[in-house]
């Protein structure tokens, strides 16, 4: 039976194949300076999108674009009239594997980009599945700390706000438990805490971490400050979501208490939880991150389409 | 003045292009297995969707990016703001003509497809007018009879579920009308009957045909069950629903009384009118059905950019 | 610095440059005639559309294509998620970037391309700025008279319709106030008249013009009478409305009043301002204009990639 390679979560990613996507991400910085090139020409990429995720979708679409490929798609689950009529996830998938070479998914559901996987005759890409996994942006997120740093191995790093529903820092706890000497500061307010079943996973791989809900103690000692949003509807009251949040806001301030090759990184879109002041401070790199995503994807798209060629 | 190449109805069809239409779908399977071909680069499709039918959609434009096509479109009437500022469906296909060298228009209303070949200055393929013809579908279903018996004539087939609504079962009867000693079982709830119209055309052009509403004493003869939908908003009740669909499922049970060498078509999307325990058996022939709608697609698109250049 | 090419609003052309855009635009239409080419090939376009316009985002998309580039793209303010999350439109903009050669973009405030050309990494083009301008509109207006007439210097140039919130009028009028011995008519009802400011400009450009609400006195002594809609929602009762539009409507009486070398125009979408006897009269230049668009839009996309290509 043919395999494929699907990228359905970041615990599938052991240290070596890391290296050598961010190897592969890095040629592809290269390869869209001069313009992209057409090795995917003729090749079509579906872009299934349940829920609206217009700036990841599109930056999925560039990647294959940049690699010469084409791409079909659909951003609206509203729209979707299949679904709307009693379609299951699976038929959907039977069908749209039989009109591309590679299906990049968004979906509400934990678990639908790997039930997709197991009827897909195409490789599948899950670009976020409900309160799940979004293996892509973790991976682009450790792609941007190893380029700023060199490196990985011994850094300190800490994620910062809504660590209960962000499934972001879930992924990327995961893909950072593959390095070593890394230590993790898990800092959030105290009802939206990272899970336990997060915390299992790094003592298992024997990744140290601290959880506290005190952003200014630990800012002067890290390399890396992740920062995510909060969203008001996980607070009992917005006065509740304004005292807890307003701890976390990343400024002038506390970027001068900072290190001064630390660096902050955010998966975007920010809210008010970076002031503007800090965009043009070197260490702001979260723009540079968003730009990374570009060549992972392009990277990911490109393996999946190689090691699943021949269907 | 010059011609174009329209596909608006099944009734265009007559057995000599159908059979030289086949082949060339016939041919693009080749085409697709080997990565597709460029000979329609730099020519644009529309996709004018005036009514959500992504996968219908998804299929077109597959089969215009495998022949190497770029492709522009629109999927929402909501959204097309032209439509809402009261511009006629004419002027809308005056103008798109001029942007693109072909369009696949969706419509809600009966007729739309023909009034837009009237005034385009392109070809137009109809994706499906309302409660009218939907003839890349009837194309693709009498593309994979044909393919999975070497032949049509002297075929039985039944077509089940809403025939009165079901605008797919009346295309398919005008393009099976063309082919010899064919009989057709028409099976439906009595409140979904084939209509009139239809039946006097068979009638007209000599075709055998039944009806009836009892699958299970017409399951055992039969080459083709064509299995379609049944809305619940046909029916007086949720109640006379479930009685009447009820009937007409394809099981497991109903498969173990069909012919070893008999197939079962579905346009798809189904809800629960052929259950997934059927899938499994290779008579199942609705996913293959399915990708068959790529090729014809091709073939159509094909044939229309071909037969109408020189605008 | 880098520097990009934007088309921000119509006042940044001077005649010079006007004329130049003209040859490209014209020398587009002979690439279309043969096809397209392929000198933007790789390229990629995204088109972000914060409100829905259908047409014009085909308009540009087409002219992308004919270019051989490549588009991605969302078309729904209400889909585009990062600004639901509260994204700025500057970070937006700077993300974007990232992804693409340049960017068209439709927004819903006055201003909104001209904040986006400020962060952009890439050229930027507006294609309507809420009330603001609609360049690109204007240009391929302009483009017509030129080309119809084969100059636009002393030409007489009726502006029909609703000139106060109608935002094609005013990018129109800037261009117009380019050429020598032009002579403007504003022909309104009085509750939607041409604005102090297009007015001031034009006196300060030594531009000639006329206001009036009577349309029929000047009807038999211009050469261009650029017809526009009249929105129900500007008046205080349809009743009024009807009243007011009822005077504009550019019928065949109208036309046997007009000099036999003038043209009718319009931006399309109509609703009944021009009636359909009217399409058949050779006088009727607006469906020709609407394919301008095409050719003026290929030209502006390519001085745009090309005189900001290096980024």
């Amino acid at each position: 039976m043919k395999q494929y390679y699907h990228v359905l979560g970041a615990k599938q990613f052991e240290k070596d194949e890391l290296e050598r996507l961010f190897d592969a991400a890095r040629e592809m910085e290269g390869i869209v300076a001069r313009g992209g090139d057409r090795r995917h020409e003729g090749r079509i990429m579906t872009t299934l999108f349940f829920e609206a995720s217009t700036r990841t979708r599109l930056s999925f679409e560039s990647a294959m674009h940049r690699l010469g490929g084409n791409v079909i798609g659909t951003e609206n689950a509203a729209q979707f009239s299949s679904a709307i009529k009693g379609e299951t996830l699976e038929d959907t998938i039977r069908i749209i594997s039989g009109y591309s070479d590679i299906i990049v998914m968004r979906h509400t559901e934990i678990g639908a980009a790997k039930r997709a996987a197991q009827v897909a005759t195409v490789p599948v890409i899950n670009a976020g599945d409900g309160a799940g996994e979004h293996p892509t942006q973790a991976l682009l997120d450790a792609y941007t700390i190893r380029k700023e740093f060199g490196k990985i191995d011994g850094l300190k790093i800490a994620m910062v706000g809504d660590l209960a529903y962000g499934r972001t820092v879930h992924s990327l706890s995961y893909i950072l438990a593959n390095y070593q000497d890394v230590m993790v500061y898990y800092i959030s307010p105290d009802n939206v805490r990272i899970p336990d079943n997060v915390k299992k996973y790094m003592d298992e791989k024997g990744i140290r971490y601290a959880e506290t809900n005190d952003l200014d103690s630990v800012a002067g000692s890290i390399d890396v400050l992740y920062q995510t949003r909060i969203q008001k509807e996980r607070f009992p009251s917005v006065e509740e979501y304004e005292k807890a949040s307003g701890q976390f806001i990343v400024d002038a301030d506390l970027m001068s208490r900072m290190n001064k090759d630390a660096i902050v990184l955010h998966p975007l879109p920010r809210a008010g939880e970076i002031t503007e002041e800090v965009d043009s401070d070197p260490r702001a790199a979260y723009f540079r991150q968003a730009v990374n995503g570009l060549y992972i994807r392009m990277a990911l798209i490109d393996k999946s389409i190689t090691e699943s060629q021949g269907k």
